[in-house]
């Protein structure tokens, strides 16, 4: 069975899961934040391929972590990336119309709305985590919440999209499309398996194998997805394709070609996997996102 | 003495302590992320009252709280406070050019970093409060994530501002405008005195009074500024006045008038300081402050 295939009941149990917490986390309340409630509810539910949730979910498997509690991790991980998808959109940053197959929140809504979604669901992802409910254990709470704040911050998420922006005005050379990449988006997935090794209260020094697969799938991801921008179609991915080359950006197939990117990430694919081979068929699932990651239309 | 000559070496104290510690926090790094950095370091540095740490600072005064960590949560309020001021400056919220006597960030800049900046200071807050070095005890410093995420997020600052949006399009009472500035600066300024509780050990039931001395310190402050922007100097202000007039937004002023706005904001102060009898000399910085909440100028 290809890797599509044995994940699918996956990701449909994921995507249900994330839709159901965050329906019952965005509960509308009457008063004049409804609209505020209602595009962060648009944002969030019912869209994505919830791929940083399902690695936390998957990575907590491995040390048999209580599913709605990996669930509620996966939750705050995935608050980050639709905050961010939200303020990358936006007609200043890269002015997108069509994000997850409709109306980007600042079309469907409007920009000041869309600024505060973003705002208000990183703010959520801290509140989520720092919830009793996440662990019982304060210091795991509290090494989550520091792991997602560097994540998604001037060492992560923020300050890699800061580079890709200063990128546009400049010729970058593979090195340095491999930083901006592993702090955009690797930081963040990276966070999914570190957030695993906590929850599993597995120690720093053995967590070296999934830091590992996670910066592995996390550049692997970004190499198919440069492919899909490159080569994809925009009804399958839900969003505007062909915008790196348009921007005469330079991404992993502009500069190594798109067979040799595909080579590429193949290649990271089997290593990812390699770093999973001290654990045995619990770890099957991480195998098969690892394998999706490249494999996937969308 | 009045409350402004009283607080002026504490003014300047604090002002220095901030400065110092976002300089030294925010060390410019030499790759493509440095115009994020100094875009931080353009709003962060060398502006504002510093209201929001000096309360934290003061607040723990109460409790022996060693001053350099009461400092990083002070920090962390700014961080919150700043990234705020920012992005409630752009162009499609309130289109401001000057803050703090100077440029906005986005005019200074742009909007994509301006928007990055205020990202950054957010992941930088609970960064901050997630760090040993603000607490030894996890369970303290989840605490303060927790409560600061609240204060900032859907039931705090970002719900208080998207009702000050909509407000802009309907007439509000008083007690629509309280709450709303509850939400809007309120639950921030709150977070001060419940962060000094925390530090400070204190039970939250134990709290009640450092509760109460919030919200009327923070009621105080807002009508303090609806009457600064009703009447104050720019010069002075270091930023636009007659903002809400011009935008016929309904505030304390325009709904009790200018003679009742003072009085009521006496009151809050005098209310505030009389939550403060239980305690002695060392409450005299909060009796400052809550009297310069109202005697400032700027």
């Amino acid at each position: 069975m290809d890797a599509l295939a044995s994940l699918k009941p996956e990701l449909e149990r994921i995507g249900a899961d994330v839709d159901r917490l965050f329906g019952s986390i965005l509960a509308v309340p009457a008063d004049p934040r409804a609209k505020l409630y209602e595009a962060m509810r648009y944002a969030a539910i019912g869209g994505g391929k919830r791929l940083r949730p399902l690695l936390v979910v998957a990575g907590c498997g491995l040390f048999h972590v209580d599913r709605e509690r990996a669930l509620r991790v996966g939750l705050a991980v995935e608050c980050i990336h639709v905050y961010s998808l939200i303020h990358d959109d936006l007609p200043c940053m890269d002015d997108d119309d069509l994000r997850r197959g409709k109306a980007t929140v600042h079309r469907a809504y409007d920009e000041c709305t869309a600024i505060l979604a973003g705002d208000s669901l990183h703010a959520l992802a801290f509140e989520i985590l720092a919830d009793e409910a996440t662990h019982e254990d304060p210091f795991v709470r509290n090494e989550l919440v520091m792991e997602l704040a560097r994540a998604s911050g001037l060492a992560g998420m923020a300050g890699g999209q800061m580079m890709d922006l200063v990128a546009e005005e400049m010729t970058l050379d593979l090195a340095s499309v491999t930083r901006l990449q592993q702090l955009k988006t690797g930081a963040l997935i990276g966070f999914c398996l570190e957030a695993a090794g906590i929850m599993g209260r597995v120690p720093p020094e053995g967590r070296t194998s999934l830091r590992g697969y996670a910066r592995d799938v996390g550049l692997a991801f970004q190499i198919a997805d440069d492919l899909l921008d490159a080569e994809g179609e925009e009804e399958k991915t839900g969003k505007r394709v062909g915008k790196d080359g348009a921007a005469g950006k330079e991404t992993f197939v502009s500069l190594l070609g798109a067979d040799r990117a595909r080579q590429q990430a193949a290649l990271l694919v089997d290593q990812a996997v390699e770093h999973l081979q001290t654990y045995g068929a619990e770890a099957d699932l991480l195998r098969a996102i690892a394998r999706f990651a490249v494999e996937r239309d969308h």
